[in-house]
Formats: C-alpha cells, structure tokens, sequence
C-alpha cells in the first residue's frame, strides 16, 4: 500500500502521527520559504507543508517543482494548522512533509480540475478520465453506486432473485431499432442486443422464478436527442401470481426506500392519476406535481363570444401563472414568442391579467367582457394578481403545447426544486396508440401489455379506447419506470399480435417461444423497469443524465475518448461473412 | 396477490388457518374419494387434500381434471396430516381445498419436471423455462444470486464503487476475437463488444476512483469447448495505490468471505506457488491442491541405464499412485491406453509397482535394479502400495501430460471432493509467451501488465524469461480469478507494445487514449478479475457451469430456445451500411 491513510481521513486527533499520503496536486502554493500542497484522492483533500526550516532543502526543490495532477507519495508528521479551514473535514490539520517521491508527473490538463470548470462538453468527453476527477462527476458514480446497491439491498430483502439475462439476442423488427451483431459460426445469421430483457424475465417467470430483478443495460439504436444513450440502464423487475396494486405497493416502497436512505424523505403515499386525468389535467402523462398551474378548459366559457379563433378550436385551455398579473408587454410578447417557436408550434397566445382590484385585463377584450373573464378566472384557478395563458386547437396537439408553456414557466419561477421530491402514479395507460406513418396501431407499453377484462370487448370496436394495466412512475416530471401486467395466455397474446398488424406466421416466427411457454402453465406475472440513469440523476437533483454515466456517448453515438465506433479491418469482416455496403 | 402463502410456508402451527396458495401442480393422487395434490412454487411444495367427504363434488371432479404442471390458486384450511413427511418442511400439514381456480392449464411437459429429469441436454435447453423449474437448476440460479450479493456487499464495504463501463466499445486486434456492432450513425464503422473494462477500469484508476469493481458481462468470439460460452460474467476490479501484496490481501479476504458466508468453512490463509513451481510440480499452472501425486523427477535417477526412451528425454517424470500397486495388468493397460489417446498424446507409460514387502516391479525391470526404482519411489514420495506411473519427452508438453493423467486418476479415486475447497495463489507468471503459430511473443496475461522491475533488463535478451506481477487464483484446480499489477507509465506501455511486435502507429492508433491518459497522472494500480459462472459453479460443488447460467447458448453459439441467431431483413441490414457476404 502506497499510503497508511486516505486524503479525506486526517483529522486533529492525528496530530504527531507519522502517516503516508498518496494522491494528485490539486495546487499549490509557494510563498519561498514554504510551500503548501492541497494533496487530493477520491476521499478529500489533505494540506501539505513544506517548510524551508524544517524539510531537507532537495526535498524543497522538488515540492516546488511540483504541477497540477502531479502523483506524489509523501511521508511526513500530523501537525496542527495555524489558520484552519473549516469548510473541508480534514482542514485543523496538515502535514509536515518529510520525504516526497513523484509517482507520475503529469502535463498541464486541457482543463481545470475543480468544481466548476472552464472545459467545455466536447474537451471533458474526449478527457473524461480528466473530468471523473472533479467533484461533480465523482461524486455522481459513487451516488449511483450507492443507489443501485440501496435498489439490490431492498429487492434482495424481498426475495427477489436477480437472474442475468443474455446480451446476444433475437432481433425482432416491433419496438424500437436493435443494434445487431453478427455471427462467425453461423453465417448470415446475427444476434441482436436487447432492448430490454422483456421476453426473458416473463420467461423467468414461466420457469417459476416468482420474483426477478435484474439491473442491466439495454440498447436502442435510435437517433439521439439530447440526454438519450444508445445505451442505457434499466431496473428489470417481475413478479408472478400479482395484480397491479401488488406491483404498485412493491415499488412505492422501493421508491420510498431510497427517498427514505438517501435523502432522510418520507412520502407515506403516492398519489395517482390516471392517464386520462394527467393529460386533461397538465396536457402531459407525466405531470410534475410539484407546482399547480393546473390546466382550465375553456370551452364551455369562451365559444359563445364571436372570436372564431376560439370558436373553430377543438379545445381551448388555460393556465394561470402565479403573481404574473404585473408581467409588462414586453414579457408577455417574449411568452408569445416562445410558444410560437417552431419546438413548440402554438399560432398564438391569448392572456388575461387578473388585477389586484379584481378586475381583468385580457388580449381579448374586445369579445369577452368582465362575467366572461371572471369565469376563465374559476376554470383556471386564478386568483387575484395572476396572468391567465390560453391556447387553443386540436385537443392533443394544444394541451402538449400548453403543457410545454407550463413546464418552462415552472423552470423559469424556480417552482420545480430540484431537491424536493414528487412522486406520482400514473395508471390506465391507453392499450394501444395509433400510428399515423404506419397507419395502424402500435402497443402503447408493449404487446405483450394486459388489456383490462372489462375492455377487452373494445378491442375489435374501438382498439384505442381499450385501456391496459399500465402505470409509470413518475418523479418530479420525469418518468422513472413503467411497467404493466402482462398477457400470460397464448390466445390473448396471438389475439394481441392480430391486432398489432402481425400474420399468425409473424407472431409465430418473432414469438413463437414466449407463446409456447404460455403453454406450460405460465403464472399470471407482472412487473416494471425503471430507467437507472435517470432515476439517479434525478434522485441526484439534476435532470440530465451525463455525469451519472461514467463513459457517455456523444449525440452521435460516438465515443470520443476512445474514438469508437471506428472501421475494421477487412479480414475481421470476411470472417463474420459481411461487406460494408455504402451505397 | 394470488396467495396469502407461498407453497414452503406452511407448518404445523398454521393449523386451522384459512390460506389462499397457489402454484405449479407437481404431481397428484387419485384414490377415487380422495384426491392429493402436491403444489409447488420456487419456495417449496405443500400438499393439497380433496376429499369426497369433505370437498365439494363440482371442485372434486375438477382436481382430478388436473395434469402436471398446471397452475392453480385453491383456497382452504391448513390441517395436520395424518402420515407426516419430515424429509420437507411443510411435511406435518396439508390443505383441505375448498376452492379451486385453474389459472392456467398446461400441456405435458416435454420432460419431467424432477430434480432427475428423463430430459437430454437438447431439450432441457429448448425448453429451458421448464428446466428451470428444476431444483438443481432454480437452486443455482438462486445460490448465484447469493455469491453476488455477497461479493457486493463485501467490496461496498470496502469502499470498491461498482461503476458500469461500456458495451459499444471500439475492436482492437489483440487477444481473442471480438464481436462487432455496425454503427448505423457511422456509416462503414463498428462497435465492439467488450472482451473485458480492461481499459476502462484502468481509465477509473486514472480517473481517481481508487477502487472499482463491477459484475458485468463480457463477450468472446472463440470456438466454443465444451463448457465456454461466448458470453460470460467477470467480477471486474481494479485498485490504486496499491502493490502486489494488497491485492492478493483484499481479495483473498474476498473468497474467504464467501466460503464462510455461504459454506461456513474458515480458511485462514491460502497457500502460494509461483509459475515455475506449480509446473514442475504438477504440470499445469492451476494445480487441484486438494489431493497429493506430485510430480517427482527421475532424470538423474533413470538416465544412467541403457534405456534410451528415458535417456533421450528431455523430462522424465512420474506420480505416485496412492494404494494402487494391486492393480491389474489389464487396469494399468487400460490407463496407457488412456495416456495415449490422441487428446492426451503420450507415446507410452511406464509403470513401477512399490510392493507391500518393499521391493519393487517395474515394466522396465531389464534395465533398473531394486536400488534404481527405491530412488524413483524417493522422489515421487511413493509408498509401499503405491502405483508409479512414468512419464517422458519434451519437458512442457510432459507435464501436460501427467497432468491430466493426474486430474484423472483424482477424478476416478475420488479425491476430488466437490465439498472440499482448496484455494492457491499462483504467482510470478511469466510476462510472455511465444506462440508458434504467428512466430512472436504474446502477453501472458495482457498487454498492459507490469513486468517485474528486477526482470526488466532481460525484456531485450531473453524476453520469455521476464516475470510479470501477475497472479492467478485457484480453487479445486480452476482458474478462478487472475490479475496483475498495471503498467502506469507512457514509456514502459509503448516499449511493452513494441515487443508485441506493435509498430509506434499501431499501438497509438489502438491504444493511443490509454497511453495519453498515462501522461495526465496516472496512479500505480493493479486488480483482477473473477469468472463468475465458473467462480459460482465450484462454488456451489460443480464443475461445469451451465446449470449456473439462466440461458447458456450451445457449442455453436446458438440460443435453442428463442432461436438466435437468426437471419434479419435487408432494409434492417441497409440501414446498417452492410452486406451478408457468404462467398
């Protein structure tokens, strides 16, 4: 061992102990006849002292010597500090060095290596084994580490069995675009990674497994938005012989397990929301609930008046912003603008100040009289001193854009805290959703989703008002799991697959071995997965995903530090039986 | 939830309750006016009563409907049976149903579903979701998810970050054969998937995280043995700060706390040997220390004689066989034969047989005397009793020999005890190899191990004679975790790359982000890696590791059970930028 105690270890009841220290510079300063070294490791940093008058002069030499991320070994005594810093744990105390060895020099890095840095996205990714030494990095892979730990600890309790499944898997053309691989020994033939160990853990279940977990990383080679990974990691979970509160209950208390270890949080109970209500209710099926701005039809209040543009809309809906009643022209025209931006693509914004004196101010208020906007005040829960936002038109295509309009506001009056935590339940997921490039119906969740008994008779009716046992999780507007019971009988799954737009030989030759495992005595199962990354930045105040992965790939699915993917070499192609076809 | 009690709950102080169960139908009796059933779920089996008297006639006619491997939910009253089974904890009580629901029917099972199946390999993998509901390999299954837990939980406590490195890594020429990802945003590039973090745990060290582990798939395209699969599961960990010494601390510490965990079994201290000695003394660098058949020499003792096998041999070498000197002709003639088949390859066996009375008789008694033959007993330890069986020819490929003659007379003595763990260290092994077949030196272990600083100087002279900080740890004769100290300098890396036969540019195309990062402060740091399937499988008593891997793929790499690989479709392909090439 290299040292007898970490760099965050040191404290005043070590003084005249003689210890060792390994660690980079994190600076240094050199006043001549003394120099003082901040020695950093994973655990924290220690002060070294060199002293003109009490450390060999080649020993002096060399601590001046020393740059930024310099390894060095020292050995020296624990002495009191002379002024002491109470901001870090180790800092009444310093060393006194005696001997010094470096380890490793380092160049200077493309990059400071503090807290907030001046390296940019592009230069930290490219030296991401630079940035993983800053605290904010750092610090987010011991968090994840600690909360996958926290995960396995609570599911273990449980008697959840994580089983691995295989990474070299079955393509199958549903869901999203699969990474493949192909296969020397079997030529022509590839495997494909796995979206998700979906078909395997109900598999597991069939096997009389019960409960199964299993933390994992799944692959979707989609184009990437911001924040999204072509790989990702997933909490899998399954049970058998449940019903959807059996899983809620579970994962309520999983949730709460870790609100409860790693922020000192208790929720009692989650509320829900079905997906119906979440969509009339914040345009949105997963609403952060962490702030109202609750969403008013205006309909029945405002189509009676002769403005067309409300009256030809399919829906006309609201929100009142807190204490916004005092916003000038020139913030609300910049409102206007930000809901007409091409991202979000409303026509345009009507507004209705609500005075201190009770009475209204609206963009419209030549149609609509006092009566008219007072009950707009009632619809949308506006209170006196609030700015009422109204967009109209197609239902879906307005409530998301209002939805948009509510969520930036919450970021811009500070009403989404990053430390505060609202958990929410969203449940009666919609089956199946209609695809307008394809022209036919996809599954929602995914086909092997439950429908509801009492819908069932919907399905060769009307298939999109049939409703499934789906839920997510939803955490301060994020969704963090979601999941649904499954089908667990041949006839509804091929029923399923039908009604997905598949041959009974495409359901056949895709899932023909999960539809004869329904065969054997498959239990009634169910089960959910949370998306980890996400979990836990989140869980970690943040809302982008980056720094809780230790190696992130770019929006190119690149990886630049080790320059990935990159060509090969012919031969390693010939062997696998493929060409590269760029035409 | 379908229960109030899983099926390995109940005991004889439930009696009276009322309990709701429900599970798999394991088998069931039918006397007519009474009907038992035995139900199983993953956590045991209860015995179910439908009795004439007691059951309703509608639910009577329907238990003796039930075919194995039903499921089912039944209510009804736990009562204390009349003829208790103590050889299962729910044996003193059973249920008397009085509702019964068939949850799911079920076709014959393809085999049975017994801990001694009448299924062959073929079709216990075709339908492994049936074969899991067997004990032996449910039981594993759940006893791996046991040796992870506890692998955790020891390095956690340690403060080892378990951090999830890459999958879509980039493919480099040495070691095995990778399996490749088409990159569909990179047209004419590939991923790979990662044959081992290698680099990337070294990029933690770097990166300051001191101490890393992670449990994570890797993948191999190799021709499958029996017994490899092309993916498997390394315990992956890396240390900083540390020297050869620590690492074998930790982790020693590591194995002893799951043998004492799971098994109960204290071993204070394993053993150690290094490289050299392990061949000489039992030809092979994983020695199965559990039973003794040393190697013993007899170069200077059978090469004064006029018998020329012997005397042009580079190695003559013999084991003592315990109480075997009673052997027949035929039984010693059955293990020639068994030297000399064509996987072990010998030329021929001698054999000395050491009499209860003392003397001796060999099958070379025209050329050694009684004196000649004490001095071979003297050195392979034999005594009186005891089989000599000799050995000679090339000194390396000898060894190998004996070796597996070895293991097998082990094997057929019984002296290999599944329940005995002996755990070694083979240390110093050698930095390189030379391979035959491409006329060069390869990495022993890889091309980022530290030679030995005092072996440095024979790197140019006499390269196959340098040492490595590398180690191996061995259970029961397995490999089950191997390491080695890093190389942590730009300087040494390239001069290593170099006599790997690496031009400058090969080794910066390949590796150049490794040996940038070694110029930005790079710690000293080493660690190993534990195969986990194997680790768990000797662990658990066995030595193969299939029943420890929920969904192993055949020889040729197929997964039986969902069929893959499989062919995809050309657009899929297209998309990819690539072409099936078969020519």
């Amino acid at each position: 061992m290299y040292r007898s105690h970490s760099c965050g270890e040191l404290r005043i009841a070590d003084t005249n102990k003689e210890v060792t220290l390994a660690g980079w510079v994190q600076k240094s300063r050199d006043k001549g006849f003394m120099v003082w070294v901040d020695l950093r490791d994973r655990y924290g940093i220690t002060q070294l002292i060199f002293d003109e008058s009490r450390t060999d002069a080649s020993i002096m030499q060399q601590a001046k010597a020393l740059g930024r991320e310099f390894v060095i070994q020292v050995k020296g005594t624990v002495i009191e500090r002379e002024s002491k810093n109470s901001n870090m744990p180790t800092g009444e105390v310093e060393v006194l060095v005696k001997e010094l060895q470096v380890l490793n020099a380092s160049q200077i890095p493309p990059f400071t290596i503090e807290d907030e840095t001046d390296g940019g996205e592009d230069i930290r990714m490219k030296y991401r084994y630079l940035d993983i030494r800053r605290n904010p990095v750092k610090n987010s892979l011991l968090f994840r580490h600690k909360v996958t730990q926290e995960v396995r600890n609570y599911l273990s309790n449980l008697d959840f069995c994580e089983v691995e499944t295989p990474y070299l898997i079955k393509s199958t053309p549903e869901g999203a675009r699969d990474f493949i691989v192909p296969s020397r020994m079997n030529p022509g033939q590839f495997y494909a990674l796995p979206q998700s160990p979906q078909t395997f853990k109900q598999l597991l279940m069939v096997a009389g497994m019960d409960r199964y977990f299993q933390i994992v990383k799944c692959f979707r080679d989609e184009d990437l938005r911001a924040d999204r990974q072509p790989e990702f990691t997933q909490i899998d979970c399954e049970m058998s012989f449940i019903e959807q509160e059996d899983i809620l209950d579970i994962f309520e208390g999983l949730t709460r397990h870790l609100l409860k270890t790693i922020h000192q949080i208790e929720i009692t109970k989650f509320p829900r929301m079905t997906f119906d209500e979440a969509m009339r209710t914040y345009g949105n099926d997963k609403p952060d609930i962490r702030f109202g701005m609750k969403f008013g039809e205006l309909n029945q209040v405002s189509q009676h008046k002769e403005f067309s543009v409300f009256n030809s809309a399919e829906l006309v809906v609201g929100i009142a912003v807190p204490e916004a009643a005092n916003y000038t022209r020139k913030q609300i025209d910049e409102l206007i603008d930000w809901v007409k931006r091409p991202q979000v693509g409303a026509s345009g914004m009507v507004y209705c100040k609500c005075e201190a004196d009770g009475s209204f101010k609206s963009s419209v208020d030549k149609f609509y009289d006092q009566g008219d906007l007072a009950k707009w005040a009632e619809a949308t829960g506006a209170k006196a001193g609030d700015l009422i936002l109204v967009l109209s038109g197609p239902a879906l295509k307005t409530r998301t854009q209002l939805s948009a309009l509510r969520m930036e506001l919450g970021n811009r009056l500070g009403l989404r805290k990053p430390h505060e935590f609202a958990p929410l339940w969203v449940i009666d997921f919609p089956l199946l959703e209609w695809d307008e490039d394809t022209a036919r119906y996809h599954a929602m969740h995914h086909p092997f989703t439950s429908p509801k008994q009492e819908d069932m008779h919907l399905l060769d009716t009307d298939p999109g008002k049939v409703r499934a046992n789906a839920y997510d999780l939803v955490l301060n507007g994020n969704e963090i799991g979601g999941g649904s019971i499954r089908i667990h009988d041949k006839e509804t799954q091929a029923l399923m697959f039908k009604h997905l737009g598949f041959t009974a030989e495409e359901a056949q030759e895709q899932f023909g071995f999960l539809m004869n495992a329904f065969q054997y005595g498959a239990p009634p199962h169910g089960g959910l997965a949370f998306g980890l990354d996400r979990l836990t930045a989140i869980l970690g105040g943040q809302e982008t995903i980056r720094d809780y992965i230790a190696f992130p790939k770019n929006n190119s699915g690149r990886d630049v530090m080790i320059d990935a993917p990159s060509t090969i070499d012919a031969g390693q192609l010939s062997e696998l039986h493929i060409a590269v076809d760029l035409k």
